[in-house]
């Protein structure tokens, strides 16, 4: 499984329905509307990485109201519970 | 349900064990060892609010490795699944 | 009680009024234009922490004349006095 | 009344204590250990502005465990309630 | 008095007159186009501390040709003569 | 006359005593104590430009207590007062 | 042989065609779309330094997309395989 | 094949031997001793996405003499060339 | 002598003539464009400080395609050669 | 000729020797001591593109008092003045 975090930063006027937008797209995990410099952080979890440019390049990065992103590749994932097993459960 | 992102910069040296240690602190979802000016991303979830002193500053704050922190604290969490079944069973 | 400050650079020509505005936003304690690379700092004083979203999200990065925020939630507050007497006296 | 608003970074094991010694310097009104880059916001409600200083630079600068500050003083204060009152009451 | 240190950034087109109209604002004693990352230093001389509002915010904020401003206002002055009287002969 | 305006970021330990010191620095006008990101200002007003390296490398950043220094030199100063008098009388 | 690495920032609607444009200009070698803070990063294999001006600012700084770029160029190259063969095989 | 683009900043006198150093580690292609703020670009290409972890983090970040990493990964690669053939005939 | 060393951001479609217009600017001695995070640098050489305004602000500041310049003045110049006439010469 | 900026920031007590010892490294052309955020700028001129890692990394990077090194390298050179001449006839 390849795991990825994206910082998202809002055009202001899509604040309100970014998050549920977000939400929609293939691949995506959570989402959450966040304190601090970014506005969003969503967690996409893949199959397989080859999807990691469909997801957030080309599906992310052009939900209407985007205005920046930066990602964070996941090299190796930590948990005390099976991440396999709760996000192919959670998709 | 009170979710948090936090940002690690970790000492050079504590690179290889930070991973499975952040993992082990309670209220810990997910660690992502990551690409970027970054080390680490934790994923935390907690029942209460007040539990994010307790979980952030004193319990991955002070793990051996940990030099910099930044918390990101969620408004709002938004998916296509149930997150608060998720991750009460993932706890 | 969740405590939140909220950084808040202003569109130059409603740095005048913008002060008055925030101050009547439901939750906001004090707002004070300041010194620095900011304009104003916004204090928030809430019941419960899921009003977050509703009052900084919706409420204060809404008002008109707001060009960018920076929320820092509080994970402990600290004072010789008593903070929830003295902010729901003053809410 | 003078305001101002001190953003403290802390000596990483300085961060317990330091919510607490921050509270006991004269003139501190709250202090608040906050998520993002900083670590702690502490709000300083003065009578008169010559004692920023002594507040200030020699008060909070010099507790032990913090690392680095930085002072954003209010030209204005913005309020449904009377400040005045609310701090001295406070004080 | 109070001292104040205001660092401008000037709209491009604006950079030949703008150091003249910002040395017509009451209370500014001194303006130099600068090297450096920013184009403007004024430094300001107040008889009484909430001036500063007037003629930072509302005064040298809104001069034509401002593009962003960043204060520092003084704790505290140090020199070999007496600035008092300095300022007021200047003023 | 030659102008220049000095940024000091001071050691933690010097900041009580190093106003005075650079005050007493041969060409420094004034020294102020500030707000935000950098701890004092200084103001430098010199007979010769050629002065500038005996007075900011050889002077100002080599006073005991100095960490780090940023400096501005003016291209032109203007004000509704006659600075050369001012500060030659100031000297 | 010079080699050269440009980040490039790209415009948020060219994002899907510009890695194919950026591979079409002479001299560049491999086109990666990248996580992280820039959007793409081209690695250029010039058989001459004189070569680098029209390669970098005329050709690739001036594709269509490209909102912001930033050159390193090498010093020296090391590998265990021969650079030199190896680009002018691919080239 | 997975491609990523290491930034490395090196300890000061380490910088004669670190390219030679990071050349030999497993499933580096090229390194470049570079202009600008960081001082050396290493080029990995690997066959599966999961050796990251081990040739980035365990392998090139330990690398004596390697003071602060910042990596890439390419979400897709570009080419007028086989980048596959390039690149295996290189390993 | 008075040299002085001044960064210039370009704008986008000015790239290929701004180097040629920079070096018709009376007092400038050499424009190079150049790797990095800015576009050009130019080299001044003034036989008097009080030239700087004229040149760098009125002169070079206004060049048609400059978006953005940062000034370094000289504090003093060291060469094996003698600057003056090099530069007297290359006048 | 291949020409080169390389920016320098200084060990505080290195400074008052740097320049000189920096004039003297082979191929530097001029050290200046600056204002703004860097403390030296040294101008390199080359006959061959190939000397800039003798001279820049091995050379100026090790010079005692050196903290840390941005070099610019020119893409092209502009100038009323023939630099070739002008640079030979220096060196």
């Amino acid at each position: 499984m390849t795991h990825a975090i994206v910082l998202i930063e809002a055009e202001r006027d899509a604040m309100a329905q970014l998050g549920g937008r977000l939400a929609e797209v293939e691949g995506v995990g959570q989402v959450y509307s966040v304190t601090g410099a970014w506005d969003f952080v969503v967690i996409v979890h893949l199959a397989r990485h080859e999807q990691l440019a469909e997801v957030v390049t080309a599906g992310i990065g052009q939900v209407d109201g985007v205005a920046r992103t930066q990602t964070m590749v996941a090299f190796e994932a930590f948990s005390r519970h099976d991440l396999e097993a709760l996000f192919s459960v959670g998709q």
